[in-house]
């Protein structure tokens, strides 16, 4: 069930990269197609929550379950929140780093979605960890210059606000692969 | 405790919905019942995690509980941070999707605080548990469609500032109800 | 291990002071040890994790190991966010109530430090919460008038977006402090 969770964050991460050369109406239409990967990715995640509450025996410790579910779906919903916006605030022109901050999570996305079978037989997890936390000091750097370069006093403030909002939930996404890796380690350490 | 706790919490959402025709005196004296419920929903907390911490046997599993107190109290602080905002930043008119977000989540306290006493027999959590996170879907698109009239371009930047600060944190206040409403309905599965 | 998580907040507490009265130049040099110091919390952070992980027995309750180990790593990052927001918005002047903010830091920095020792013989820790809380109103109350300050109309929109983004980090890692004391005030609770 974390591996469907992890391919639908995958394809999330497609729609993010599409929408970055998109024009207003294939916009809408990438909006659309991101509300229902958030549903599958929300109804994954009610199946994990509800089979975890009626067992009486979990794989592994029953909190770290729960933290991975919903850290998956923190990703998922970030994603999602980010294309909103874009379409919401009508953006005309993202700042370049925006483009990075997108490559890091469908980078991040695909290890993802690659390790999650792989806790069944705890292989090549500690590679897995070690990448996403490399990627994720990437994604706070690109942060940190694309608020740098919001504040440079080209933009207008209520043009600093809008791509501000944008690129702090891109920002949050990278951070809740982390927290995805950082709850994987947990169990791997404990199975070890 | 629980239904004290979320008692107050209706006492909080009627004092929200006072704000919204008050002048400046009245606005002053609202803050100040607004504070006097706050510390009492942070008494009603305090209690609770004592009595957690102090007892060995507990009703339920014991971190349900203490995140459902939890929860609890973040609606009621948020509720109370709005109000202080309101009059901290001596805003002239809140913009009218204000009105209906404080409707949404007045709406919410009620169900809760009818749902609490609930707990011991389990009865009736479920329609409740659908109830509020419709409430909350409901919360959300009010709340993106409040920031998109905040960058239309008709508030200066300063102005855009103070209201966005206050609509988020009624959104929060929303998200804090779902937390409550998730904490019961795993409870619930698990009692099943 | 808390303690010397602990210890390197002070560290960093001191760091914050520095900063206020600094040239450019020393700003830079400040922001390097703040990183450094960080790093050391992190390794601090990832020893106890590690530790945690595979130990069968604990002192105290796992869960509550993990939430003070990581709100110890939170103070920390949140002190170095602060840092290096000034540096890379090249504030010129901070306003007043930031020292006021940091002089807060220093002392809660300064408390947590000694007590952290005290976990093991459980003594002075109700001096200790009471007093962090009581810090934590007041870091509360310092935020809330710098932000009607930001708002008051002397600053540009852009300023005010600088300046609020650093006030607010500075108030999360007071919080953060208060998060310790709850910990350690549950761990003291069980304890008894």
């Amino acid at each position: 069930m974390f591996a469907a969770s992890a391919d639908n964050i995958v394809t999330g991460s497609k729609l993010l990269m599409e929408l970055l050369g998109a024009d207003s109406s294939a916009r809408a239409e990438i909006a659309e197609r991101m509300r229902a990967a958030e549903h599958a990715g929300d109804d994954a995640t009610h199946a994990i929550f509800h089979q975890l509450n009626s067992s009486f025996i979990t794989p592994f410790d029953r909190e770290d379950i729960y933290t991975l579910a919903g850290s998956l779906d923190d990703i998922m919903d970030f994603m999602e929140e980010a294309v909103d916006l874009v379409v919401l605030y009508q953006v005309e022109e993202l700042p370049k780093g925006v483009e990075q901050q997108i490559e890091v999570l469908a980078r991040a996305a695909e290890l993802t979605a690659e390790a999650m079978p792989n806790l069944r037989t705890m292989d090549n997890l500690t590679e897995y960890w070690i990448e996403v936390n490399r990627l994720e000091n990437q994604a706070d750097q690109i942060h940190r210059k694309l608020l740098a370069h919001l504040f440079n006093g080209k933009y207008d403030a209520i043009e600093v606000l809008k791509l501000k909002q944008i690129v702090d939930v891109l920002e949050e996404a990278a951070d809740a692969f982390e927290h995805v890796a950082n709850t994987v380690e947990t169990i791997a350490v404990k199975e070890s």
